[in-house]
Order: structure tokens, then C-alpha cells, then sequence
């Protein structure tokens, strides 16, 4: 019997503990309520608001019996925490619970409250970082689509320079998945970052850049969409690189007639939330599979939670 | 054995529906904690703050052995959710509970969330549309006072326009209780939408329109007092509107000396919270009912809660 | 059997009552989960935001098997709720769980609060008034410490006219512990206030004044640091006064040298967070006790909640 010790990074994860969290998570798909955890307690500390990511671990703990503590929102709440390190915070808050799901709003925050926190942290989410939970469910998702993760042309598109899924996903694909292709498909001016792109190319992924999805879009087998992460820009100062960026990515909204030009045995991805990069007339489509994606987020926590407090 | 499908709007319940939730709410006064939802996930998603109507639904679920996931104030917290549709949102969140209590900041939000949710919804308010939780608890008191609610003067004072609870209780009023007197009292740029006041003409209500309280006090039963929802106007450009508002309505505020006048037998109600429109000596006369009324509350969404999720 | 009826004030608790506290406390540590609350629903009711105090009445509350029902920053969540009086709300959610527990941004809250609610009221912190757990876990950790509170040279330091914890400190102290000597050591600007002196005076508690850690530092048993209440001051008209205040209160930052000055059997503790006030390698040293007085925050409010639901 083994504990997973808390998950910062998908790169470290090895292929034995990421198929067993797969199996598992099968295992959870059938599970309404089983309370496992009870008399566990489960804080999700969200330094930033992400009320879906949020939901998604809450009902996955209370699924399994577990009890939540919760902050939407600590960043801008409380003046008292903005002068206050999170190395404190998490070592505080780790008399309270027996595990610690992070969202943080600045790259490596994960790793650093693992470091000062008693109990094992979870990591829903780094600023720019990392986003490993996602990560999995991507993975999951594909492999319960095509019944393993080998030869396919997976075409990231959107803002890949700030998407942390997209980032996640490549440290997951490249180490345990490396007989793909990746079409690495943005604006030009969010690329994704050299350190993912010598990542794939030490696992010796083959790996394209583009800033078109033309002559990409009809060779895909997973399409995965991405938002431009708006969030991430200051409204005022960085305005117009943000508008020049919009209408550039605007050339990789997917429409019905994109997704007509797709393989019949293709699969549409996105993180979600969507804004405008998904029209909402594609959801009809059989190729649409971001909500079945959406939906197995819940069932890869259940399984991280179950291996972190229970072990498997 | 049948289950309610939700609740959208006062008016879909027909009556035997609608008895059959005070039948339980009855039922549900003596219930301190009683498990009988156990396993099941209530999803408290309020888009707009509104404090003492997420805590009367979390102690009702709390109350019946029921988990609840909640968020306090979905719309001012996260920066992705702005551009994220409420269609969007209900269908990825019907996959992290068994049903969802929604808040919105916009007319028509709960039909539109139950046309993209998995799960039953039951609308907690939305915007200046209804509200039919609070008209449910509304009538219940009326026929805890009277033993049923016919043959009554029922005054509705206020701001009449921006108020749902107003709008949703005449809904329930006209389609199962016809035989009242209505009095619809309030400043005259604030008054009763017409839809409404064709609403209880088309059920054969009797209705008045007044600005004043003079000569109607005397003979209510039931004095149902609002107050101006200043969150609704637009505090810079609508100012001064706003101030004439009040001007006007503060002629309506009552006071001890206007509860004498008051027949011996009638009862103020509120729906809460309260400003000045109902002076603070006047708690202590025992036709004030307000606080009685909102203790009401947890009762009825107790039932529902059952109904929805058990069946009846 | 007894019940404790809530608590607002550290003075109001008899020295039986406290010793009772500080016993069932000690039970507690043990605890990781025994739900003999099953059934109970804890209101955590905090207008002003104060996330690490939350948590711990929240674990406090979920170890005992109790339900928790949670707003984080009421105050500026709801516009409403900035119109209606802390006596309407009280009174309302009285009837939604088995006790409240109260965070407000003025000094007074708590008693008002009590007046109101029919149920029973922990005071969890009001504006500059009194955080009574604070101060319980305070001296339980002194104890804790020393074994008894008695023949000590108390150390308080830092922004004594603001910050609340001190002065629970103070009237804890000086009720059930008159023997020890009290230094009040802050910036001039401020200094503790009067009512605070006159009672330590009136219980004959030897006191001193001072804006210098030198001299007192290297006879302290007890170290209390505090940080400088920002969060208290106008940030555009009292900038300047509070620029000058924290000038003055770097003088007390404790430092690794200062902290080799200590007796080897002292401590120091501080009621968290922290800012700058205690320099991170002093957490090395073994005479650092915030993290260790902080955790027993968690037995002390197991305990308290306890002896309010189910007696003692």
C-alpha cells in the first residue's frame, strides 16, 4: 500500500502511478457517494477565484465522504494576507486539515507551499504554471477515446504562451506518451515558451509550430482549444497587444464548418471555460467532447484524493 | 411517488403541488437534523451575493444529512466567468452535484439554467424576475396566521417595480387564491409592472393602485411592506431619481403609531432584509410577523429540497 | 452538567470555566475525529474577511462531526447587507444552525450580536475590541509552556493600540493571573490604551511602559509580538502617520541577535500574520512558538464548541 504524497507538477509523475490513477478513476466514473474519507478534511485554499475548478474538488471529496474547507477568493479578501508569505500561511493552515488543493496566482507557488505545509498540497493551479490535475483528465479523456495515447496528431491551439493546461498536458504527453505529434498552433505573439518546446524535443516528440490551423485541422485526431487568457494582461497598459492578439487568435475560432472539415473519428478538447473560440453550434456536434472532458475531472479527484489519504 | 422537477418560476406549481409542500414544510418545522438526504450534493451557485438566502438554503440542506457546495458571489469574483455563458456553467456544473439552487443577477437566468442543466434547479432569485421560494414562504405564513387565505385585504407597499418577491407572491396569490383584495401601494415611479396587474385582472382578482397608505392601513390583513432596492439603479446616473424614490416612499415607512391603526387580528410581513421602512419599535407588537416569516423559510426549503430530491 | 452560553468577552469567563476550557483542550489535541456534534450546524458568520481564524473554527467545528455554514467577507459582499443592522441579521440566522460564530469590523459587535441572537454567540474578533479565543489560546499555550502563568516577565510588542489581541491578552491575564509583571512595549503613537491600564492596575498587575526592547528583552519569559494594524488606518490620509508609526515599530522587529539576547527557557509567540515583525530564520529558533501557539487554536475552539453544544 503506497500514498501518493500530494501532486505539484505532471512531470512527476511516473507511467506506473499515472495508469494506476487512471484505473481508479474508472472505478470512481461508477461512484455516486462511497464515503471513504469521512472524518477527513479537505482545504481548498484559492488564493484566485476558480469556481469550477473548486466545485470539481469539492464534489469529488464530498462524493467520498470527506468534509471541505474553502476559500473562494484569498487574495482579494483579506488585507491581512497580502502581507503575509504563503510559506506561513500554508504551514498554519496545515494544523487544520489533512490535505491542502492550491490555486495560486503566481508560477511555482505549488512547489513552495509543498515545501512549508505538514500535510500533502495538491496543485489546482499556478499562474502561468502549472495546472497537473487538467493535465490528467486531458490525458484521460483521450485515452478513453482512443483506448490508448499512440500515433495521434494532437493540435494545441489558442494562447500557448499563457495557458498552463496546454503546458501541463505537453510535460505529460512528452514523458509517458512520446509516439505523437504535436502541432503547437497560436498567435505569434503567444507562442508557447522555449522551456515546453525543449522539453518535447529531449523526449523527442515530433513537434510543429504554426500560427494557422489550415492544412493542420484536417489531420487532427484531438483538437485541443484554448482561450486567450485575458486575465493574465494589464487592462489598461497592455490593451492594444491584447486586441492585436484577440484578432489573431480570432483565425482559430472553430465553427461548424472547421469541425466539418475534421476527421469523423476526431475529438474537440477545451479546458474551458470557453469564451468565444468554440461557437456554441459545434456543441451539437458527435466531435464536441470538451463537457464529456469537463466531467471526468471529478472522477481523476476522486482518485488523487483516495491514492493521497488512503493509498492504493 | 413522484418528484418535483425543480422550481422555476411561482407560477408552474398547481395546487395540489403546491399544498402538498406546505403539507411538508408543516412537517419539517419539528425537524432538527434528520439525515434523510445523505449522499446527496446541493450546489448553492449564487451569481449575486445574497447572504441570508444561501444560509437558509445551506441549513436546510444541512438540516436533512445533505452536502452543499456553494459560491458566495460567482459574478464579482472571477475574471473568466465574465465571458463565460450561464448555459456553459450550469452544464459542466450538473456533473458535481444532484441539483442546484441558483442566484442570478438577470431576468429569465433559471429558465435559461434549466434548459442547459442535467440536474433539477431551483430558482433562489433572478434579478427582477421572481423569486418563488420567498412567495412559497410568503403564503405559508399568510395561512399559519389565517388557517387559509381567503377573503383578505392584502397590502403590497414599496418599491413594486424592482421587487420579486412582490412579483412572484401575486403570481402565487392569483393563480391558487383568488378571493383577496389586493392593494398594490407604492411611489408612483416605482409602481406594479403591467404584466402583473393583467395577470390578476385575467385571474379575477380584485386590485387597487394607491401611493398612499391613507384609508387602506385600516382595513388589511395581511400589510406586506418592501423596501426600494437601490442595488438595482445605477448609482451615479440614476441619483437623483433614486432620491425622489425615497422621498416618496418614506410616506409608506411604518412606524408604531400607523400599527395601532392596524385591525388587532392583521400581520406585517417583510421579506428581508429591512432598512428603515419598518421602524425597529414596531418588532415588539405582535403583528409583526417578519422575523417569523423568514424562520418560515427554512422549513419550505426543507420540503422542497425532499421533493426534489427524495419525491413525495 | 453546565453549558457554556457563548462567548464574548475573555474577562466575562470565571477561573473554573477557563481551567475547564484548558482541560477539555488538552483532550482535544488528541482528536482527529470524533463527531459527537453530528447533527449541529455552526454559523461562521465574518463581515470582514479573516480566512486563518475561519479555517480554524471550521476544522474545530468538522472534527467534532459538526456542519458548517460559511460566508466569508459579508460585509462587502451584499449590498444589502449594508443597509440592514447587525440585530436583523442576528436574529435572522438564528434560526438556521445551533450557534453563531461572529467576525465584525467594529468594536462592540459581539455583545450586540448576543442581545439579538437566540442562539448562542463566540465572539471571533470585533473591529479594535476583543478576540477572546485569541486570547484563550494564548495563555493555554503559556501554560502549555511553563506549566503554570505565574512569576512571568510578559513581553507585549508591537501596535498595542490597535491590535485586539493584546488587549484580550491583558484582561485574561490580569483576572486569573495577577502575579506576573506586564511590559506594554509600542511606537508612542500607539501605545495601549488607558482602559486597558486601569485594569491591570485594579487586578494589581505590575505593568510597564516602554518603546524600547532594550533592557526588558533579556529578562523576557514571554516574547508577544504583534504586527502594526494597517488594515485600521486611512491609506490616503493617515499615510504619513502610519509611515511614521512603522518607522518606529522596526525598532521592535525581532531579529536571530535579538533572539540569542533571550533566556534560553523563554518564548515567543504571535498571533499571526505575520509581516516583517519576526524575521523568518528566528522560526529556527526553538524559542519560536507562533506556529506551535497557533495550532492550539484548533483544541481550544473544539473545546469551546463543545462546552456551548453539548456542556460540560
Amino acid at each position: 500500500m503506497k500514498k501518493l504524497e500530494g501532486l505539484i507538477e505532471a512531470q512527476q509523475l511516473d507511467a506506473e502511478t499515472m495508469w494506476e490513477i487512471f484505473r481508479i478513476a474508472d472505478e470512481m466514473q461508477a461512484v455516486d457517494y462511497d464515503p471513504i474519507l469521512k472524518g477527513k478534511i479537505i482545504q481548498l485554499f484559492f488564493y484566485e477565484a476558480s469556481t469550477r475548478t473548486r466545485f470539481s474538488f469539492a464534489s469529488a471529496a464530498l462524493r467520498l465522504g470527506a468534509e471541505v474547507i474553502s476559500t473562494e477568493n484569498a487574495r482579494a479578501f483579506s488585507s491581512a494576507f497580502k502581507g503575509e508569505t504563503l510559506e506561513d500561511t500554508m504551514q498554519v493552515i496545515s494544523r487544520y486539515g489533512h490535505m491542502i488543493v492550491l490555486r495560486y496566482d503566481k508560477e511555482g507557488g505549488a512547489k513552495r507551499a509543498q515545501q512549508h505545509a505538514t500535510i500533502p498540497v495538491i496543485n489546482a493551479g499556478d499562474g502561468p504554471g502549472q495546472h497537473p490535475t487538467q493535465a490528467l483528465l486531458d490525458v484521460y479523456t483521450m485515452i478513453q477515446k482512443f483506448g490508448k495515447l499512440e500515433g495521434l496528431n494532437i493540435v494545441l491551439a489558442g494562447d500557448l504562451l499563457n495557458g498552463r493546461t496546454v503546458r501541463s498536458l505537453c510535460y505529460l504527453i512528452a514523458k509517458h506518451f512520446p509516439k505523437n505529434k504535436i502541432w503547437l498552433v497560436s498567435p505569434s505573439l503567444v507562442r508557447m515558451r522555449d522551456d515546453i518546446k525543449e522539453f518535447l524535443t529531449r523526449y523527442q516528440v515530433d513537434w510543429y509550430e504554426s500560427d494557422t490551423l489550415d492544412g493542420i485541422l484536417e489531420g487532427a485526431d484531438v483538437l485541443y482549444q484554448t482561450r486567450v487568457q485575458t486575465e493574465r494582461f494589464d487592462e489598461e497598459k497592455e490593451r492594444s497587444l491584447l486586441e492585436r492578439i484577440q484578432q489573431e487568435a480570432s483565425h482559430l475560432f472553430i465553427n461548424v464548418e472547421m469541425v466539418e472539415r475534421m476527421k469523423k473519428d476526431s475529438i474537440i478538447l477545451h479546458p474551458l471555460p470557453r469564451k468565444t473560440e468554440i461557437r456554441f453550434r459545434v456543441d451539437n456536434d458527435q466531435r464536441a467532447w470538451y463537457f464529456r472532458q469537463s466531467d471526468n475531472g471529478v472522477a481523476i479527484r476522486m482518485a488523487l484524493l483516495k491514492m493521497v489519504l488512503l493509498g492504493y
